[in-house]
């Protein structure tokens, strides 16, 4: 099978949208965006070894690499219009035709839910699996959500749940162990994170900073400190209730981090954080409840740099403000 | 280095454009094209040991890395607007600070040079280097070059030479043995093909059809002729003169393909292939004359499908219309 015909037989499937001229098969795609919208544009690859497990279900591996495109057009309040995909291959998974259709299953499973169609690329032999994926969305001139407008005095949230991913990534590579239950949950927010589109974009107006959680809050909402000139200090109680498996872990198993911990520094949440004015407050929470998403209030804002922890004690201390480092 | 710090490190020097709202290091960047143009899309990815060797110039490795991507808007006619960049990069690539200022050198050097500004992207560790480029382009409605509109009767022309990146790609491996005034001529085609793009943009209205030639004249013309429905007849001498080379390949190298077939299979050409009716050839030459771009006419497009050859004795042979297959 030419590469031309592997890309028809596994991603021919791609439904094109209202916006999108000429789709999958020519030099480029051609894309026809609403008249006067700015366009948001994000990629993001998926390295073997280093994003997933060689054994990860490949629908769910598909369906990651898109969401995760997708939640930094959440993080800035846009609308899906296509994405493309460099799928680098090993010849064994190019021949594995249940993989194939599994991965190309989940992927356009995600497209076809957040209405974002394929719409071009390029498949290559290589020896690491490797997915490329770049989003493009729409969002009106200077709504976009973006990182540098957080100020002193303006509430800190935080969308759905945090630590989950974490919490079930370190039972599957041994480290802690996890009732069945616990794990099944846990490892769905691992596999199959859920971009936060509606509430970015509900947001539109009303937060003043946004950013989406994947290297883990601390590490990201670091980036909102650094970009817009200031500090935060997040109440700790306010932080571990974001685990979602908090209650059901009793007793609390060996060798895993706590749920503040977790919460705070765990990555592969994909959420959103952002912050708003204390006035802003029933605009979130509408906006919240308008996108069906839960939100929840986790600190404030402060003119002082650096991210600190507040205590049920009242005791504060200072913590680090920064990610994952690749390198 | 943290990796937010690494990628402005190395590629801060992206200059921006008019049409970017939004630059490297938010979750999106944002763009405003021009009102009431389409958007063209294309990603590439060059993968080490499929697309090149270990020990490629850095600097030339990221100017093909851009250059292969503007090649296909090139063939769409679009005019660059920007491009994202993902990066999966070995730890000691990333640690070489000579090879990375290089690297990204040669990529922005080729950005500049094109007025295609860098506006995010991601990097990530990898065991093995991977270049996943999208580049975006601005097309007016319905102008676009596409691959389905040759017709029986149009001509098929070729941008520049063809097969020179070929001729080079065997004697770096070792198949056979150039004078090093060729080998360093022909090299410069491999390591830096320049993507026709002003070619490009002029042949819109007037080209029936056009492709970007990165697998082989023969492969790449048989997505034209699959697509349009139609067949083709190239004039044997014709193509065999597109080499550049040629000339000066006297004795010809031992174990090296003749002139035909390097300049029909060869390969990593970047040169655009286009058909256009016989009452257009005026219209395609001044094109080219605007862009500063040599165009041949080597055949014709034929009602019959399949790709044949006509050699200076009148004997016609069918050749296989295929390119390059990855698995």
């Amino acid at each position: 099978m030419g590469e031309f015909d592997f890309i028809t037989h596994y991603f021919g499937g791609a439904e094109t949208g209202s916006a999108v001229a000429l789709g999958v098969g020519d030099d480029c795609a051609l894309l026809a965006p609403a008249a006067g919208q700015q366009l948001a544009v994000t990629s993001d690859a998926l390295v073997q070894g280093v994003h997933f497990f060689a054994d990860v279900p490949p629908d769910a591996l598909g369906h990651k690499a898109l969401a995760v495109n997708l939640s930094d057009l959440a993080a800035c309040g846009a609308a899906p219009l296509a994405f493309t995909l460099a799928l680098a291959l090993p010849p064994e998974l190019a021949q594995n035709d249940a993989w194939m259709r599994a991965f190309a299953g989940g992927l356009l499973a995600c497209a076809r839910e957040h209405g974002c169609p394929l719409v071009g690329g390029d498949t290559t032999a290589s020896p690491v699996l490797t997915i490329s994926i770049t989003a493009l969305g729409t969002v009106p001139p200077a709504q976009a959500l973006r990182r540098d407008g957080a100020h002193a005095g303006d509430e800190v949230w935080v969308s759905g749940t945090l630590g989950d991913a974490r919490l079930a990534l370190g039972a599957l590579q041994g480290r802690w162990t996890l009732p069945p239950a616990v794990l099944a949950t846990a490892r769905a927010r691992l596999e199959r994170p859920a971009p936060r589109l509606a509430l970015g974009q509900a947001l539109r107006g009303v937060a003043s900073a946004c950013i989406d959680i994947s290297d883990g809050l601390a590490g990201d909402l670091g980036h909102i400190l650094r970009a817009s000139g200031v500090g935060a200090c997040l109440d700790a109680a306010a932080l571990a209730a974001c685990l979602a498996a908090r209650a059901a872990l009793q007793p609390w198993p060996q060798n895993c981090p706590s749920a503040l911990q977790l919460a705070l520094a765990g990555g592969d949440d994909y959420e959103l954080a952002f912050t708003a004015p204390p006035a802003a407050r029933e605009k979130v929470l509408a906006a919240a409840q308008q996108a069906g998403c839960a939100v929840h209030c986790i600190g404030t804002i402060e003119a002082s740099c650096g991210l600190r922890l507040r205590h049920a004690d009242g005791r504060t201390e200072e913590t680090p403000a920064h990610a994952f480092e690749h390198f």
